[in-house]
């Protein structure tokens, strides 16, 4: 499905669902609004659904993998060859995301976006590499603009394969040694907030290295001019081939009226990708976590949404969404399963 | 077995076991401590079991219940009768413990440690009734001392049969009408802290009920002179049955080596009452989560833990602490199943 149509098929989320379900939670034998936030969730998932009692029994965590020409500039603590080394690892189930997944019985899948190095076909490998890494975004634009779509339909074809398959709520993930250097530049470019009060550690680079990443990506904004009002023009100058296909997994899920629950600090880029392509499908979006990542929470406030966990995570993978998706699955079944003070004969409030 | 044998049988956390899996975390195919809260759980779970990487397969929860002669001061939103209701409810399947823990695959016990019904018998429930309701603690105190004993030996007979037929981890629960009113009352003469700054509005009662409440706590305080030295005084005068019932949980944990996850207000009271009678218990307690009740951070803050989740939860019955169960889960499988930077062939830092 091309970018447009999918896009063009994402409606609002479903009023009357979300005001059975709201009138739902009130009946069920609870003091009202004593399950928090999972009440305020279980009203977002039947807007998202449009059912007053969704199931989410079929889960799925899509990772998307891609290189980046930035590590030339010395911006991460891990050598590039390990995006191709992780990927294997994921699809091996040795990985935190591989390991998590299983816990919760979700599908897990990676995407080929544009990793830097040939992968070797496996039956949960989506092989749809736009390039074998972006160019080098501190002296000109990652990628074309074709390109940038062609990253965006990679994880529209990914999430549909897996739509076909049954797919109830999808989790976002992403490896890419180098990708938390692309996405401060998409939050900077987004947002306008300065480069250095967005920028951290990643994986554990020591201040030399963050003074490189922080020119690189001023050097990179400064260079690229990318247009904050045209989402692809920040995806294609200052992006990422993995950050493109998690928008495009954030506008399937919203088209098809599916939960998606967004991990860290990049995958929360590629869903910032996806609201600037079209803003109502940020409502489709469950915000697993705060990162440690210090851009993080201007992350979420962009998106107008908060993190169920605050868990000092930074691993990213999918990690923090594939936990956040037993929440997510306990928010249904409260609506789904409990018993009514009337069909339960408990007394209300005296 | 009796209180005394049991805290008497609890022995520190395991420095070795802790020292294995810190290490182990090192070598396992992520950046070191970018899983946060999760990695840290699990060291203090592979202290509290023993094992270089514990396994959290059979969980349980175990929900105490018990009446309050304080609520003839008019302290609670709802009448007396929903504790036995509620019971009833909770062993149907219905309630919101019993779908969070069938959605983790915990089994779900009742203790009634005194409820003021007679509650029909039940393959899951522990009938262990102290009295059928405390006496007012607002007139004088709320048990002996010799039924306080007999309260935190219910919790600790229920904790053993369920032991015997095999538990990784368990999950405290509570079920009483009312039972915020002694929980404010253990934890101002524990803490030495006013009342009103403790003092929430439990199930939903009005500002005019609030004042009944702290009055009703002050008094209870100023007529018991609860001995803040003495956890067992402390219970008596102004605790409840299933508050003493939720201390022998945590005892009988700590004693077997078994991480117990405490959920909201009122088991947290109970859990400082086993801190008082055995200071080292505290350590094998996770904090579940932080509800909504105005004084459970200084619950926290006393047990010197810090809670994973903040999901805006007041609802008890032990529904925070088996969502909390996941997260513990998820710490042992990430130390057991992750592969490591060797076996999987992938490259450290550059």
């Amino acid at each position: 499905m091309t970018y447009r149509d999918t896009v063009a098929a994402i409606a609002p989320l479903d009023q009357a669902a979300m005001d059975a379900a709201r009138e739902r939670q009130a009946q069920l034998t609870k003091p009202n609004g004593s399950l928090g936030r999972l009440e305020e969730l279980s009203i977002q998932l039947a807007g998202i659904t449009g059912r007053e009692c969704p199931r989410m029994a079929r889960k799925v965590v899509i990772t998307c993998a891609g290189d980046h020409g930035v590590v030339a500039e010395g911006v991460s603590a891990f050598p590039q060859e390990v995006t191709p080394q992780m990927v294997a690892n994921i699809l091996a189930g040795g990985a935190a995301v591989s390991v998590l997944a299983r816990q919760a019985g979700a599908r897990l899948v990676v995407v080929d976006a544009g990793v830097a190095a040939q992968l070797p076909p496996h039956p949960s490998l989506y092989a749809l590499k736009v390039a074998p890494g972006t160019r080098n975004l501190a002296q000109g634009p990652a990628m074309t603009r074709e390109e940038a779509i062609r990253a965006v339909e990679a994880g529209i074809a990914a999430f549909e394969a897996e739509y076909a398959q049954g797919l109830d709520v999808v989790a976002t993930g992403e490896m890419g040694i180098g990708n938390t250097t692309p996405a401060t530049a998409i939050v900077a470019a987004l947002t306008g907030r300065p480069v250095p009060q967005l920028t951290g550690h990643g994986t554990g680079i020591d201040d030399e290295g963050m003074r490189r990443k922080i020119a690189a990506i001023e050097r990179g904004l400064a260079v690229n001019r990318p247009n904050s009002a045209d989402a692809l023009d920040v995806l294609a100058k200052v992006g990422g081939f993995e950050i493109g296909a998690i928008a495009g997994v954030v506008l399937a899920a919203a088209a098809r009226r599916v939960p998606v629950v967004v991990d860290g600090y990049i995958t929360t880029s590629g869903a910032m990708i996806a609201a600037g392509l079209c803003h109502t499908a940020a409502h489709f979006i469950i915000a697993s976590h705060r990162s440690v990542e210090v851009g993080h929470q201007a992350m979420w406030d962009y998106l107008a949404t908060q993190p169920l966990l605050d868990l000092n995570l930074h691993l990213g993978e999918g990690t923090g969404a594939v936990l956040a998706m037993h929440l997510v699955d306990a928010a249904c079944r409260i609506l789904g399963e409990m018993a009514t003070f009337s069909s339960a004969g408990v007394s209300g409030r005296a």
